[in-house]
């Protein structure tokens, strides 16, 4: 089961990190952070960097894409080299999976025309723009298209994933031994659940709080 | 607000980037990862490498450090230079904080000493060892001790110790920001929901499956 993550310039970590804890645990993973050059990647808040172990070109196929959201997605939505990378990753690949605006870059090859899918609630719109179907649910599966919405939605994104491809009682195993049995001490999760200040405090606000 | 997470070879990625991508956005974080060396870390898969920015001498304090777990942390538990730095940030941090078996690591150091603490469902047992009250909770807070359960109980430690920083309202903006509104597909997060034979083949094979 080759796996293969996507990593540009101000990525946000746990867009890529979640589906990494989750599906890196799958049987025979052979899984590979990928980057257009090799070497470390920083994220949106420059704190982090995590390493490309190849390029692009090092990895021409895989099972399992899984391409994360973030500020820098913003400097990906031109066809060109990585488009194309996607486009032929995707030819072959049984999944094609986004988590946040992760969505919007995929949309923009072309590939979520008339599909179902989702993205950070801010960014949900935009998919409209590029033919896909916007879907205000926290995974949207639309053939082998797997979207997830805002950051940490890559975790259920990735779970639903594993059931499909080892079952049930696998899932539930990597489930465990990551102790996912989220209780978040707030409520304010989703825009529908938030207080509407939180929620207009962020639509103001996104460049900050977004990074 | 200095926030200074540690690495280590073979941590578990989740553990450190739960709690980067909540603490991150903390009003002027300046977060840190720090290694050994300075360089790429290794994840307990191999799979992965977090960049650490600077070495354990570079960062002598900060308001926060957090401890992640995984496999690499029984390399860890010998008194020696970690643990001196260790005790020598939690002298002047304002929380000393762990995810998963970072706990049992932190115990090691003394400091937990008759405090309660949680860690990894499967090492929890272990706490006692070094004199700390194994405490079966998500997120346990004793004093300025902040200790989370395993790998993915680290999101919620980190938005506990948010709002105690920073606010309700702020902690509620990171939350809508990060979309954290967790639907596990699966409900097997903790051993006392998770079917019985799950419960068990982890035991069993925690080594495979927490690699």
């Amino acid at each position: 089961m080759k796996i293969a993550i996507l990593l540009f310039n101000r990525f946000t970590a746990l867009d890529a990190v979640g589906p990494y804890e989750v599906l890196g645990r799958l049987p025979d993973a052979d899984l590979v952070f990928v980057g257009e050059n090799r070497g470390p990647v920083r994220t949106d808040t420059n704190r982090m960097a995590i390493e490309a172990d190849a390029t692009l070109e090092e990895v021409p196929e895989a099972d399992i894409l899984v391409i994360p959201g973030g500020p820098g997605q913003s400097n990906h939505m031109e066809d060109g080299k990585l488009h194309d990378w996607i486009r032929a990753m995707d030819a072959t690949s049984t999944w094609t999976t986004t988590v946040c605006t992760g969505s919007l870059i995929l949309a923009a090859t072309g590939l979520l025309k008339d599909k179902k899918a989702t993205s950070h609630w801010l960014a949900l719109n935009q998919l409209e723009n590029h033919g896909a179907i916007p879907t205000a649910e926290r995974v949207v599966t639309d053939g082998k298209y797997v979207t997830a919405a805002g950051v940490s939605a890559g975790i259920d994104m990735a779970l639903t994933l594993t059931e499909k491809i080892a079952g049930k009682d696998y899932a539930e195993k990597i489930q465990l031994a990551i102790e996912y049995d989220p209780h978040p001490p707030q409520n304010a999760g989703n825009p529908t659940t938030a207080p509407q200040k939180i929620v207009e405090s962020l639509r103001a606000n996104s460049r900050h709080i977004m990074q």
